[in-house]
């Protein structure tokens, strides 16, 4: 059983999960591990080696856990936080902790193996896109839960353990601290000036240009003025609205474009590198006034927004011991790289 | 030129570096740079492919940038802070950045190319602690500099760049995010309790035992209790004391002694894994009344640590995204096989 611990001197919340438990000598063989095509679970024809799906884009006609689908969400086969239980809280002497309940879900973005997100139709995006949003809506009804985040590890040095594209989302009963982080300052800016600070943000960056990436009519992709990463890119929409499944699925066509024209662009500028990206949205507490975690005014200060992370440069002691990162590429340059790549 | 820079939705501070610049083709050839030994700049002999060193523990006799020393201390070739120049801070629009002025300083443990911190007589292992407060007593005395934060990359995958052992130190004008957090909420500790929260912390886990890795007569090595990485250890003195400069040097042995162990131990455990350490010290205003990020009761209540992070699973999506970690093996489990290994 998972179980959250909050470290007493820096209040970072943990989760210890031994059911994904390693002894020593495992550590080891999972970072050589594999994957076997023929035998991916994730592929077309081979549903049955994965948990029951929760929902799929199916064909009509077609039966779940069968062929037929075009995205495919199932349960975690090795979740972090397990479905069942109470949130039960406790403390021993100085140690706080509470049981590890949450959600952890795999979306299978397509039947095909070897289709990079990058790769895929606008079309096929959004379905994914669709996915996310049913995700998370669905899940914000466990009022147990107080965030959901949505995001996608591509390539093994960026965490994934299996190569079939495939995004995946957890479910806390806390909300994750750099999320907190991004709220409580967006709502001391928003106190402070009445204005969403993503949203003077985006006014400056769209005023300079210099780190720009990709515009179209109502999503925005840029290099952050402190990146923290060579080639990290944010993907705001222009609209201020401060959660992700509230995106109109008309609009969402134009999300998939920019994710696809961004995604496209570091695949050729980097030579298809490993990434992370994940979707930054309100959290739960949104519609729960006096509520514990309730976030107030939150859909004013808060600014939905997708981060992606190209991973090229690996994290060292300083940066580990400081919070404090060196990053080698200015994010001038690199739009620059990104802009002219295509 | 170098240059610190804000994020304004996080406060996040940035070092972008791009002396250390790298165009998009350049990451791949980096990360399979490899050390030629006979060209090795750390070794013994090889001295003038360093820059000059700013001081060496070295035999009698002996003159700089010759052989004939145990410890050798020079300034990083491609450093990510420049040592020239003022602070100036300054601002665009939403923007806040700062010249990015400091010290990045190599620590080269040992004139043996092969010969690891682990392997190392404790004598030797002192050495290396002395330049650790050398360097930092004698930068803390710059008064540009608000923090100097000492860490250890082992292992291409910690982020070591070349083989032969070293440490390093970087010296910054901001206390880093990471210590910021540490100190602050020790503070608030101790404003509550007048006790210093590390000294609780220790207190309960030398009573329960069941995360004690090592612990002499001065020293104590614990996995703590919110871990975030698996078998992460600690090492803390017994003795309340805010900064690591301070250890007396009859009692540094204990702990050369401390640290010699804790690494034979996970040498030992995990096959010679890649880890990394940082020493987390008092910030440098601790002795600057009435001056900006002055810490006040800082000697009361911040207590010096040692905190070694074996490098053993990714950070994915999830973990950028949160700030939340998934560790698959609890801190108790951890330290048991440690504690056992040898």
């Amino acid at each position: 059983m998972s179980e959250l611990r909050k470290c007493p001197i820096t209040d970072r919340w943990v989760i210890i999960s031994p059911t994904r438990g390693r002894r020593p000598s495992d550590f080891e063989a999972v970072s050589a591990e594999k994957t076997d095509n023929a035998k991916c679970p994730f592929c077309e024809g081979n549903e049955s080696k994965t948990p029951a799906e929760i929902i799929a884009w199916r064909k009509p006609n077609t039966l779940p856990n069968t062929p037929g689908w075009q995205v495919r969400i199932i349960p975690n086969k090795f979740p972090a936080l397990g479905i069942e239980g109470e949130v039960n809280r406790r403390g021993i002497g100085i140690f706080d902790m509470m049981s590890g309940v949450g959600a952890h879900e795999v979306i299978i973005e397509t039947p095909r193996h070897n289709e990079s997100l990058a790769d895929m139709t606008e079309a096929d995006i959004d379905k994914v896109l669709w996915a996310y949003k049913h995700r998370i809506q669905d899940l914000q009804k466990d009022s147990r839960f107080r965030y959901i985040l949505v995001f996608k590890n591509y390539g093994k040095a960026a965490g994934a353990s299996l190569e079939h594209p495939h995004s995946q989302l957890i479910a806390t009963p806390i909300t994750p601290r750099y999320v907190k982080l991004e709220l409580s300052n967006s709502r001391a800016y928003f106190q402070e000036k009445e204005r969403c600070i993503f949203c003077d943000l985006m006014r400056q960056e769209l005023s300079s240009g210099e780190r720009i990436v990709y515009e179209n009519e109502l999503f925005v992709a840029f290099a952050p003025f402190a990146s923290r990463f060579p080639f990290e890119t944010w993907i705001l929409p222009r609209r201020h609205h401060s959660d992700f499944q509230g995106t109109p699925d008309d609009e969402r066509m134009q999300l998939a474009g920019c994710l696809k024209d961004v995604l496209t662009r570091l695949k050729v500028t980097l030579n298809d590198p490993p990434y992370n990206y994940v979707v930054h949205t309100a959290p739960n507490s949104i519609t729960r006034p006096g509520k514990p975690d309730y976030w107030g005014t939150i859909e004013y200060d808060y600014h939905w927004h997708i981060e992606i992370i190209p991973r090229l440069t690996k994290m060292a002691g300083f940066e580990w011991g400081s919070g404090l990162y060196i990053n080698p590429t200015s994010p001038e340059e690199a739009a620059k790289y990104l802009r002219e790549s295509i």
